[in-house]
């Protein structure tokens, strides 16, 4: 059930999808050498899932069939469950740069609260559609894209007040056999490479906007889809050292009247909820892209290491360049940790799913996605200016030059020239190219922008239960309506929630 | 067993240690005003181990003793133990302001470890001794102080070198039945007001200076011992909204010939594993640290959004004031995240003691120490230049100037001037007294300065398997000796150990 | 004409002020020892000025007078003047902590200003009043208090919405020889020890409220001012090394019902100038400060070095203590040169006053605004933990431990213990009393908080041209209305103004 | 004698350099595609020399010759010199991102220093030669190349001791007419299409390393000069909005036995004066990088105020947009106002030449160095991340997906898509693209890395006359020897140099 690298590949040659790349018609997303570096990257999900080291964290048991599943493609049940997904995402990406896959994890996730919840409030039987969805998903082992960030178009107005309404995502029209959709999502991470797209809207919606709170499934091949997309990495450079490897493509995908038919629509025009799942798939996300981007810092800080021995440094000697290691540690770990915090203090929802933390994963978010420079600054610290002047990997070649430039530009006698050479590229792919850019982008405006983890945190934060705390202390104790509070017998002071007990707990009882 | 607040403060009655403070003797701790904030504040530690909601997060049994002693005195078993007692000191702390205690947590922990590792590698019994004093402490239910820090005289020369050897305590002289140590401690936290104190080498001594390495136990008021402390808190005074109550007194420790029977000696001369006993109290008592400073900053959040409502603003409307808000927030929650993380990832020494993984525990009192200045900040943001300059409680009673004044100092019409004036003088107590800036100072420099931690993260942090991932994917592979490499079968990418199961991992999979 | 120290608190005793501290009436404000580091502070500004080295720095020429004044009572012609203002106020500063004086010259520059316009627009004859007031000043070379924080009640409301008018100064009655004002100034720095207020406006005003747009000169001792102040520093304290000496009290200045003439009236109810007299003060001012916290970094830069010394350290071994220095070094260097700049890019207004460049003069005051906590917490870093464990002075006098104590707190055997606890306290007096958060506070609102100057500095960029800068790159070129562009001939890429030559050009030039 | 832009590509003509770049032969510098950006980036300083509204900034009398010159090849005699330059300095990076000529004004700053030194100590007569030199530099208008960073090899050992010597350019042989020069400089700005170089040494020399400091002009197409360099910025890109116009090539430049006439050696072996050269280089030149960086800054603050007005935002109701800007403001003018502080308090050496102060500048260029990608991350803080995801340019004349993208990826109704669209692609291409990483590497180690900066900040600083402020306050004063004292009459409270008089004094003192 369970695909490799190999099979998700093959698997692609089943889909038509129109994609045009650069201005380039694709004829087979499976042999297009400038999307080979995305799908190589999702590939690692794949294969990693399959390697019997791997097992604990790549693969889980799904509780509603019992059947083993991708890890990316599974619902939570417990905060073990967040803590191994956290650290599969840091594996792969650490690999692969961003697996990407893990956007599916996101929004199943999401979507599997909000048809609970809808089905709750409303008497609909969305989530039994969705579970049918989700383990057919799940069995034929599918990548999934996600279509959420609409095109917007004029930003001071809502969805219904714009001049083109195809400027975000909307139902169309309602069949009795399904719904037509249209419009732009206008940056979906893998569209040309997956199997499916899972459309999802981008904020909440006012009842006059109910036509755009629209969440369905769409094969990426289905009529009336285009993908207009760049390029994944930097496919076929040869100074692209990683991402000649790995890369992500982003598209715009356009739904020129796609019909969907109704067991592969999950919200169809219900407002709250649909602030729900955005909420909700932001939450998983924000916690995701902290493992994302830890694994991102360990291939900064294993290629720093190897940067500084090939420059001859030492970092006992050079007190300046190993205080450069650590603060970089120090970022990586710092997010990462409130990654774990959140797991730690997940919390289960009606639809029994565990939800990491709200505070800590927009935390920890806030915290990578503005601290994604000061990881490249730092990681260009210590690697020297070298980076941007060695000349380009043709030189190598040039027999005029080429043996002159490698006696002189090895550092330490014992690394050779070539050596040294290949880190300093490496390292320039990884934080000097378009492609380091697109690291610092997406990690500042992914999954919301820094503002909208401000206001989660706030939105979150038991500011009342703190509030109350020190009117005690000053004997007072009054407590606005409304706020928050929480200190409970063996509550966290943050989350209010239980303080969970951590394993080995019960072995030491007896 | 288990003393109430009230208890501790008789129990001291029992004690006639040589206490100055401020040039003056102090003839009954218990009844001294210049310390009783200091003992209200680590009588928190007694109280809510009494109270039955905070019984999980403050007391534990004992695995040795199988008896329920308080968290403060108790040596960790499991995960779960590091959790509790990283959110226990955070409980307290957000009462107190500094709780104290917990540094016998600290000491007893490291201890126990480096006890344990001493009958190992030289077959002497100091663990069992060790566990003797271990049971009474718990049963009698003691307030330990942890006496490390050595005056060092000239910073540039070794204790053995120095001019006069007392600027750091020793061993003077070993008889039959104890030793004689010798010297000063210079900062003793809680100093006047503990039952014994835990004298500690406060560095990993080299051969020529073993007299330096000592460990041992020793009654407050023990013949030879003198304390020149610091009174606690800001006892007495009207504008302390919160030190007249709570606060900590620092104290000089003077050694003078001290005699310490051998069944309280647990360290004498042995270097390589004094300095491990350094190491691992370092590492435990950062960890605690991370939870201390995390109640301060529930203070400080909490008494910020009083301010703010007593100011009449509004953090909808003034949306910097709330920027200000969630960027405390973001900095005490991220810095509380590395203290859960180093509890996930504990891991057991060979004495079984569950130690906190020493790269969160490093970074979170790092993020800690230097951050506390922006918490100090970004707490003035928020309150206005009023709590500077606010007349001060004696004129709140002069008849000539009260009415005028508490007419014209209030904020929001719903709330009393002397509401806002309280608040305000409370905040000026936390952040802008010299009880303000101990806070400050004391997660600076308390548990080793920032440049300890740093040393610490690069030397626990595994480069090495950092190095090899990198090398890996640049299709090589060779891995310098004597680095740590990790990356094994569901492991964790930061600290190489399992990844462990959360709670409620067991449930789902049946 | 220019007063001594010594003329100034004799000079005081002139006045018989109603001032209360700490709920206590005060006799003789030259007298009073709770009062005295304030009027030792402001002395400086008075002996500095008879100092022939400093003659060129603490003293101009009027040019509407042709007399030679303090420079803190001057009005600027030149771009020198408010270079050697600003290097005379670090001057003052940095024997002083804070000379206070210099709110005097910031409002009297402002003022000038105003009634020049208020005149051009209205026809009245404000400036020839105020010519005559300044001319007074200078040749009785006053110190002057600046009356300008209103009390302002609630925030939401605008000044005459208030429940209580009084929460605002304003007019409560015109007759035909003068007005009657009324309300509170909050925060007016050196409030007890002037001769005479200048009350200012604190906000633009609107033409509803333009009772509440008043500018006057009022004696300190009026009938009707009443003043709640707190003591001026740490007077008495004998840690205080440095705050026994120099301080600085606020106090809280109630107006009831007090008596103006025409003569000392400088604005009454011209809304629009009032704004600009907000304003001008504002840029004055913040100019000001940045000289003013520049010469308190040099007071933590000495006692830094004095403090490493004294604990037998060396900046050239130890480089995390050096780079700590740098790093207090560039934050105080840093926002000094935003000073610098401001001055050489000062501009002229219609009144013939030279303002600072508002830019730039903005930017300083916010970055010393916020930094001042980094400058702490260097300091504290560069000192060690001592700093608040000693023991408290009158340790140093008691016969029991003085000798013991003063044996082991040395740290370098050539510096004896004494001086290295004087530097330390001298340092904790700094950084770490109530007065060292009186600097921090200060620093952070003290002339408009952070987002005043994030307004101003939005307010007052060329933002226009820098676009317009832009589109020529894009070959397009359309600007916007109402955007300011300034790229001329030779002018400043920053201000739009001319590029100014500085000394030595035209002998070059020769 | 002043060239135009077209002269200076015309005047390239004459020479025959041997140049690669990616491995191809140039046969034609002028010609080539691959490095047009570069010449165009130069260009930029010779067209604005001949435009009537720059010549007060763009050029210059040169004192010892009288002649008008263009000011990147003018030796500074004054204060208004170097607050000129850099006001130039801006002005040409903020239309070519990097003007590059600039490194030549600070190597002949420089050498003008140097060798009047050496003279004085050696009795020789370089300056004679070095001012024939300068005349006809001047004279002919030249673009010099600066090869002063060598390829450096190991960096544990000294020049002398590296296996291969060629690591470093040293003088191989002397003979009577001029010396031989061998070995490798690793990073030459504009390498490939400058008319000479000016070799230089990078660092002060031992005597056993005599032989490597050496100072001489050498024409690019000197027989055995080979350059291999890296294409100027992004030629012939059709998404490189401003890159395909101005870049700037960076090239490996090796001496093969390369023979150096004596009129062009500017220094052979003097080790001491060669540290001085270095030393005043870096000086100067830190004082360019700051009025280059802040001339990006123009750049990036135009872009994105045109981007967040194409994105439909509104930095009234958007406060965070507007911070962000304030923030980046704050960034480019608190460094530049570094630059303005260095040209103020600049001081004459023995030679006449006006220096920048040191202490500011090597803050300012400390301050760019880290806070470029603090600017980078602003820019795309106010861009949102559609920068990243943007169909490339190709797409745009994609018949069957141009119109589609067209009518939804517009903004604001007013500004079309294809505006947008344009402006998004500038942002990417200045900070997101290869190029825009260049802009990073060079501000971060151009120049000298941080660590460099924080050592000549550290050495400059007058630390010792702030310890004996400092002592004088405590009523001590013995001052160490070798430490700088500086307050003496009306000086200046860091430089110690006289407070200057800025522009306009003297008209108001008359």
């Amino acid at each position: 059930m369970l695909m490799s690298a190999a099979d998700y590949r093959d698997s692609l040659r089943r889909f038509k999808p129109r994609v045009f790349v650069n201005g380039e018609r694709i004829d087979s997303v499976a042999d297009a050498p400038q999307l080979s570096p995305g799908i190589n990257a999702i590939g690692v999900s794949y294969d990693f899932a399959l390697k019997s080291e791997h097992l604990p964290l790549m693969t889980a048991r799904q509780r509603t069939s019992g059947k083993t599943v991708n890890r990316m493609l599974h619902i939570n049940d417990t905060s073990t469950d967040l803590l191994y997904k956290l650290e599969a995402v840091r594996l792969m990406c650490r690999e692969s740069g961003c697996a990407q896959r893990y956007l599916a994890h996101d929004a199943l996730n999401a979507i599997f609260q909000a048809t609970t919840r809808i089905d709750a409030n409303h008497g609909t039987d969305y989530h039994a559609r969705f579970l049918n969805y989700l383990h057919r998903v799940q069995e034929e082992d599918l990548t999934l894209g996600i279509a959420m960030t609409d095109a917007k178009g004029d930003r001071s107005r809502k969805p219904g007040a714009q001049d083109n309404p195809d400027v975000y995502v909307h139902i169309k029209e309602r069949r009795k056999d399904g719904i037509v959709i249209r419009g732009t999502k206008a940056i979906v991470t893998s569209a040309p490479y997956v199997h499916e797209f899972l459309v999802m809207p981008c904020r909440t919606m006012t009842p006059d906007d109910k036509d755009f709170a629209v969440c369905c499934a769409v094969p990426v091949d289905a009529e009336g889809v285009t993908i207009a997309a760049r390029p994944a990495g930097r496919p076929g450079e040869s100074a692209a050292k990683f991402s000649a490897r790995y890369g992500q493509s982003t598209g715009v995908v356009m739904f020129d009247d796609v019909f969907v038919p109704w067991d592969n629509v999950f919200l169809a025009s219900e407002c709250e909820e649909g602030g729900y799942l955005t909420t909700s798939y932001a939450t998983h996300h924000r916690h995701s892209c902290i493992g994302a981007r830890a694994g991102f810092g360990d291939l900064l800080i294993g290629t720093g290491a190897l940067m500084i021995e090939a420059n001859g440094l030492d970092t006992d000697r050079h007190a300046h360049v190993r205080d450069a290691m650590v603060e970089l540690i120090k970022i990586v770990e710092g997010f990462f940790a409130c990654g774990v915090a959140a797991s730690v203090y997940g919390i289960k929802d009606e639809s029994a799913t565990m939800m990491p933390d709200a505070v800590f994963s927009n935390i920890g978010k806030l915290l990578l996605a503005t601290q994604i420079y000061d990881m490249h600054r730092l990681a260009h610290y210590v690697s020297g200016g070298l980076i941007v002047a060695l000349p380009g990997p043709d030189e190598d070649h040039n027999p005029e030059t080429a043996a002159s430039l490698s006696a002189v530009l090895a550092g330490r006698p014992d690394i050779p020239s070539s050596q040294r050479m290949e880190v300093a590229r490496l390292m320039e792919d990884l934080t000097a190219s378009h492609q380091g850019s697109w690291y610092s982008l997406i990690s500042l405006h992914g999954g919301g922008s820094p503002e909208a983890m401000k206001r989660e945190i706030w939105r979150n934060y038991p500011v009342g239960e703190k509030r109350e705390l020190v009117e005690q202390l000053l004997d007072r104790g009054v407590l606005a309506d409304g706020q928050r509070v929480s200190k409970q017998p063996g509550r966290c002071c943050v989350t209010g929630c239980e303080v969970p007990e951590l394993p080995g707990a019960k072995e030491a009882a007896e």
